[in-house]
């Protein structure tokens, strides 16, 4: 009696990321060429624009604005919105994007362009993939984090029901567009932490590039742009390759990139957003490194050498947050706790990456809570002395 | 200076399609199919009901429930949403859904399953989609409409803007099943209505359905459900292939599928949505071919076959709204104007499909207005009179 239909189809995606610098100097086509190519008239730009990033670009408008008259480009709004977490947290920003979208005719041709820090573009991305069901959106993103991993990716978000990234869709962007010349405006907090991304990729896959990190450490701290710009490069791609060939819209269970990030997004809850997702990142690594070789798959020495280059770094190992209701079984507001909004998250069952060397991630679907216990105490311990490891 | 990654990838879709009667009749195993096959502890179920479907069929909550026990399914909630326009027009249900989404803990491994007409399900979808990124959607569609058309297909939507559909995603359910039964709960209105959808896809794609369609109006006007049953599953085949062999998530301009569509959706607005979907797309098809013959493109005969159909099936093929503002040049509130309006939706270029033959469609990306015009005052002439074409 019952008939059977089996429906069965691909979506091929494809979007260009580009490494440039100086975007809107005039004789620079890469934004041009994002946007043209399509027939008939000029498509509409809407731009929406990080508070943060015109406090340190004042110019930006009229850089922007002089750069679409010389090429012939149609744009028809440039829309500022708060940079950081607030963007996410408010729905405000959401409808406001959106009323800009409907106010301008913008289409499914049309382009919605976000220029900002991971926030910015998350918000905007989600703002632009559920209007029309979908209208194109160019990322340039301002920060390293955007630049080397959030931006080059598939997903967009908002906060929503207290939680982090509650809402959002899966969808490739049109362009991403990184200027290197951007990141020179970015605070040192923010410069750094969008290196943990870095040394998470190159972690679970590339060891040469860990490598790589560790001899440019003091240049990358000292905010050598050289340095960086190849760091952002080999880590966009790293992720960009990870995304191709694994499961990009997260239809199964596994999230092997979702590395020490259990504890960092339960670490940014708990300081109320004041650590930033880098330096979450750093210590959520450290915490598993530590868990990893306290359990015996990861050797002492490269163990140390993962602390040692997130100190190099200037990036932190530890947070006094970590010890709050340590001791007690797992409960809201505690850092274990995390483990099971994480096995939520991924939906079923828990997938946890670790790492078995430097280069090599590790799956295990359990953790020891009191082997997690004694990872964070070693860290405090070594928070408090100058060599790691020792 | 430039340097450049591209991002391809390809995202892998399937979904089944399910064509059974009394889905929760305990002894039919096709819903249970469909939710469990996962590892570990059943999923948890989060139902979205219709208030319409929940009116004509009292017993539904107490059914599923029964059904939920008997199969060890982890029912966690049944909610009620207002059917029609309605549920796509206020917020508040989009809200309302993924509340419960919150406060029941589904996760991306867990179900919304969404029980209604095509309104709801577009509603219930859009919160789903949107919910974790994507939390899994389970269609149970009650209408002609949304298990021949609207519900085998890969949208969602919710109204905004003062725009139907304004926001809305491509996300393809986990599975679509369609209840033979429900349909018997349908007024007359809807369970006519829904078959214009099936004489669009059949005038586009498959001239020996429309010969079904034609020897089978009298039984499908007189609520025959064999003959509907027919009429739905070809009808969803022809729709499932369409999209799995085309651009299902739309990124080109071309939407063949929308023929009749663009004076639709223009009449549905102008009506306030007292004319119902099908209703309006009877007229939009029968406008559309009316242009078709006058153009020379369409021979007499089919065009008189195509009208005799809506007639012998007790659809309109007029509405007194065609006639306002139609010797103006096309302003808002008037028919014309949605031509430009549909060009704006699809992006850039219009593309209206129109038919050479029935089963054959034929794109134009120009509408002559005067033709329009003219064809608009036929339709009317011929709601006046017994026989069409005559």
């Amino acid at each position: 009696m019952t008939r059977s239909l089996d429906q069965r189809f691909s979506v091929p995606f494809f979007y260009p990321v580009r490494f440039t610098t100086r975007l809107f100097d005039p004789a620079n086509p890469v934004f041009r060429d994002a946007v043209t190519g399509q027939t008939g008239s000029p498509p509409k730009l809407l731009v929406v624009i990080d508070e943060g990033v015109q406090r340190a670009w004042p110019a930006l408008e009229d850089d922007l604005t002089r750069y679409c008259q010389l090429h012939g480009l149609n744009l028809v709004a440039a829309l500022s919105v708060p940079g950081g977490e607030q963007a996410k947290q408010d729905p405000a920003h959401v409808a406001a994007v959106q009323q800009a979208i409907d106010d301008y005719g913008i289409d499914r041709h049309s382009f919605v362009v976000a220029l900002g820090g991971g926030a910015v573009i998350d918000m905007v991305g989600y703002a632009a993939a559920t209007a029309h069901r979908g209208v194109r959106l160019i990322r340039l993103p301002s920060t390293v984090l955007g630049q080397n991993d959030s931006a080059v990716g598939v997903k967009n978000s908002v906060n929503a029901h207290g939680k982090k990234n509650w809402l959002g869709t899966f969808a490739p962007p049109f362009a991403v567009l990184n200027d290197l010349e951007l990141l020179t405006t970015l605070g040192d907090r923010d410069w750094l932490g969008g290196l943990s991304e870095a040394i998470k990729v190159a972690l679970l896959k590339d060891a040469a590039f860990f490598d790589y990190l560790e001899a440019h450490a003091s240049a990358l701290r000292s905010r050598d742009l050289a340095a960086m710009d190849h760091a952002v490069y080999r880590c966009a791609e790293l992720h960009l390759a990870h995304i191709a060939g694994g499961d990009p819209f997260e239809q199964g269970s596994s999230r092997p990139l979702d590395f020490g990030h259990w504890a960092a997004h339960k670490l940014e809850a708990l300081t109320h957003y004041e650590l930033r997702h880098g330096e979450a990142v750093a210590i959520g690594i450290a915490l598993d490194s530590t868990y990893a070789h306290l359990s015996g798959l990861l050797t002492e020495g490269d163990w140390q050498r993962i602390l040692n280059l997130f100190t190099a770094l200037g990036l932190p190992i530890f947070h006094p947050r970590l010890l709050e209701g340590l001791d007690d079984a797992p409960q809201p507001g505690s850092l274990l706790s995390g483990l099971n909004e994480f096995r939520e998250h991924l939906g079923g069952r828990l997938t946890i990456t670790l790492l078995s060397a430097i280069g090599t991630g590790h799956d295990v679907h359990e953790m020891n809570l009191d082997l997690v216990r004694e990872s964070v105490r070693r860290l405090e311990q070594l928070a408090l002395s100058p060599t790691p490891g020792a």
